[in-house]
């Protein structure tokens, strides 16, 4: 007998039928038992007697045959009156080190992250992963239809992007090696090789000693780079656009998870696009809230994102034209605004999510950042060595697969979008 | 100007169109100059005159505008009278490193490796990676409509799945962490957090002395586990039609690649499955070849495919019941065969590309084979806790992304499957 999935017992023709799962709660009433089973689609109530209903215990997986009939008094309007049960998985504890069987999971976060494995098994604590999921998804599938190339680029690398701070450092056989910031390099070199367009879903280790609500120190990036650009315009353009395609994908794909968390997804217009020194005048007219230097800082994200919101009626603003001294060697210098860049953050609900330009093409005037910057161009030949061969102009962005997440389901920590998350004090599970 | 792609200019009405791309070739006859553009989809004629041409040299990146033609001469049959010509990326280079617009590559695989920006845009060279692409698509695209999800387990581990052998150490603050050999542990984990089947596409990471051209020390793994299993028969059944999916999607989507290479991808019928012991036997009775103890090694690996695919004309074969003492601590026991488990290796045209099998479930039972191994439960306690709380029967297998990559190609070396291979002497480019 085949399987069926809770979610599919509503168009079964069959009478009988087999679900397979968890035993999410038990009540028992006289001689006979109400289960709830769990499996990755939904509940289902089934109806047990008390001989089959001996032994059983929260959360040990079962398997159970039995007809399939209406109960308007049960969760779904359905049950099952089950004939044959089967223990798949037994249980080995004494007490459960927390329910998750009441709606919200009332365990610390901490507690939950240690044990994953239960904390999970909550619908509501595992939703935020299928709009993960969603996310890729449909990261992969825009960028496929605008004749982008996925890639794999090493996470191992010889020296760092930034010049090698905050990076981890791996013992590679007899030498010191280092966890990749960002497939920075590569995805430019891949550019060059005749890709033209590429983006790759892949982890990238940050060493930063910050332990908030908004940080992992290893996350996954969903990074793309573009060639044959004209301006950092076209950057943003293709970014706005996956926004667009992103929401229609997810109120399309996750309508019960943006439920469970009461979040609707509005249709993404123009996405606003600000100078930063315009951006640090409104907080400091409007709000008298003083930025630092060629950046705004967290509250200001914050309070900004809600003037844009009153404003132009937008979650989503692109902050543009950052000074060439915040940003990377790499960075497109603004020759119409001096000392500015072509590069861009976006700020989505009050979070930075994604830093974006156009970087410099020529191999000369690389050459001559690089020793304006203080660094040796020698230090990073590999990468260097690509800008002799007629790279064209290009330029990209990154999302962090978490933050996203984090924000469209507007979690209060970057933890609870990440399954197994790694920070300052957590290497486990 | 919308810039039209190379292998859409057949299709286009305008008369006057724009490309962009790299100079392939220069050819000078007199007065005009022929000039072969490339671009990410294949290679057009330009015909320029003398003005237009001064200053071009090979690899530039241009961009043109110009009428299409019809030249029974020119490679496509087509050609691209031009009228402007821009140049996009300068060429800072005395000479190429190589040549790459004669077909072939004749630089070594380790020339073309230091160079991978050049290399790759030979065509010849490109075309495995757009096989990888189209691999891991029809990996996702099929097991999503198997109810996998798609996960992203840490890469820095506190503990090994092994026990610690063969892996990188990574200075994780004030400790020593590890880079994952597998998400093995988290794969299961994920089965019982509720997922039930789940997959991931990441990097694998092996700390082997081998320079070999089948080893690779950071490699993209293609890692599946599904949950109530009845054997590790469903296991084989799962792969087996993912296979069979794979190569008609790579039959329908990389037919010019696969030409490239002279390769035809077969219709895959059932894949036979023996037991270790009978191909020991028919390696040892047929070919005179005695095989290291609990396994077949590289040599025999070949030879055992050709007989397979003159006995049962399949280029695959699973090899079964693997001893106990050969596999690791959590792979299931065969109850049917004292000593042997329920684990399988896929060979395909000679080479391992799969290792899998049903694993142990039951804590108490995994409590006692670790205890056996000589392994201590405590060093693994986050994951042999998530086996109390009903693990339901499961297993999975992993399939090496380059490798499979490799042999469908019929590359000599995986690093030609390796956009930036990392082995015991290379972590650069």
């Amino acid at each position: 007998m085949e399987r069926v999935y809770v979610k599919d017992i509503g168009g079964v023709k069959e009478e009988t039928i087999l679900v397979k799962g968890w035993i999410h709660k038990i009540y028992d009433i006289g001689k006979i038992s109400f289960l709830q089973l769990r499996d990755k689609t939904g509940i289902i109530q089934l109806v047990v007697d008390k001989e089959l209903r001996d032994g059983l215990r929260l959360e040990m997986s079962i398997e159970a045959v039995g007809e399939v009939a209406s109960n308007e008094k049960a969760p779904t309007g359905m049950e099952i009156q089950v004939k044959e049960l089967t223990i798949l998985g037994q249980a080995h504890y004494d007490v459960l080190p927390f329910p998750i069987n009441n709606g919200e999971v009332k365990a610390h976060l901490e507690t939950q992250l240690n044990h994953r494995n239960i904390s999970l098994r909550s619908p509501k604590v595992r939703a935020p992963f299928k709009v993960q999921e969603e996310v890729v998804e449909a990261f992969r599938s825009f960028l496929k239809s605008q004749n982008f190339s996925e890639i794999h680029t090493p996470k191992i690398i010889a020296s760092g992007t930034e010049g090698g701070s905050e990076m981890f450092t791996v013992n590679y056989f007899d030498t010191r090696a280092f966890l990749a910031q960002s497939p920075q390099f590569y995805k430019q070199m891949m550019v060059g090789a005749g890709f033209e367009r590429v983006f790759e879903v892949g982890h990238a280790y940050r060493a930063e000693l910050h332990n908030t609500w908004r940080h992992l120190n290893e996350y996954v990036s969903l990074d793309v780079e573009m060639g044959f650009i004209k301006s950092e315009e076209d950057i943003m353009d293709m970014e706005e656009a996956f926004l667009k395609y992103l929401f229609q994908h997810l109120n399309k794909t996750c309508q019960s998870e943006l439920e469970l968390y009461g979040v609707v997804l509005p249709e993404i217009k123009k996405i606003p696009r600000m100078p930063l020194a315009d951006a640090q005048n409104i907080l400091l007219e409007k709000y008298g809230k003083k930025s630092p230097t060629g950046n705004i800082d967290a509250e200001g994200e914050i309070i900004l994102s809600q003037y844009i919101k009153e404003t132009y009626d937008s979650d989503f603003v692109f902050l543009t034209k950052y000074p060439v001294s915040k940003r990377p060697v790499y960075t497109m210098p603004d020759e119409t605004l001096e000392g500015m860049t072509k590069s861009f953050d976006l700020i989505y609900k009050g979070l930075e999510i994604t830093t974006g330009g156009q970087r410099i093409h020529d191999y000369e005037a690389l050459i001559t950042n690089m020793t304006k910057f203080g660094l040796n161009p020698q230090d990073f030949d590999f990468y260097v060595d690509s800008f002799k061969y007629g790279m064209p102009p290009h330029g990209g962005f990154a999302i962090g697969l978490e933050r996203i997440t984090m924000k469209i389901l507007e979690l209060d920590n970057i933890r609870q979008a990440t399954l197994l998350p790694r920070d300052l004090k957590r290497i486990t599970p």
